[in-house]
């Protein structure tokens, strides 16, 4: 699997996480460390892995699962980190997200997500149909 | 100057040349090279620094001088990425902006940027003092 691959692995990883509301799996993706964030839409920014995921827990517990599809938009490697710009869209509602991964070994695992609504008409968005080629 | 404090410097830069509409000095803070992005609020992702400057420069083109104000509500270094996270003021709209910069020698060079609307009612931003200390 190429680099860029591994990243949207990571990135869809991510996604099923979220729409699954599995906390579990949303803990494992996200990095140790306190240098992680997470823009929840219209959220004061959140800092630190366990704040972090106490967002997603109050988000998991509130909503449960969800419907959740995105496609990636853009996608690169800047120094040694990963990024992925992706269309969301969340129960109908659609976003622009940003999403980072650094390495651990041979995973690549979160330090940032953030996401916006998207002004206007909110677009079709059709599931990304797996990592693509580097 | 500490190494925060210098990344803090490039993103007070970066409100600097937005507020001033200043094409030149926003070229000069984003990093080169093809590995840079910008979400604009409700735009769709833009990938590469001569896309990215080129939608700076129909910003400044349509808008002219705006008046900007930031606050830093947090910011760190993962790896050798600077990221931090504002909440703007632009025009009197409310938006929480994610900033990245890396390390270019001594200068800290911006490689994305992306920001969204506030939900609900737009709080206050009192310009941020100054880099804080690290």
């Amino acid at each position: 699997m190429s680099t860029l691959a591994a990243v949207e692995f990571a990135n869809s990883a991510f996604y099923d996480a979220f729409s699954s509301a599995n906390i579990d799996q949303m803990s494992d993706l996200w990095a140790e460390g306190a240098a992680v964030f997470c823009c929840h839409p219209g959220w004061q920014p959140i800092h630190g892995r366990d704040a972090v995921l106490r967002s997603w827990a109050e988000i998991f517990a509130n909503a449960g699962p969800m419907p959740i599809s995105h496609r990636v938009l853009a996608r690169d490697l800047i120094g040694d980190m990963g990024i992925v710009c992706c269309l969301e869209s969340v129960s109908g509602h659609g976003f622009i997200a940003t999403n980072l991964f650094t390495r651990d070994g041979k995973i690549w695992r979160m330090v940032h997500h953030h996401a916006g609504p998207i002004a206007g008409r909110v677009p079709v968005v059709a599931a990304s149909p797996g990592p693509a080629p580097n």
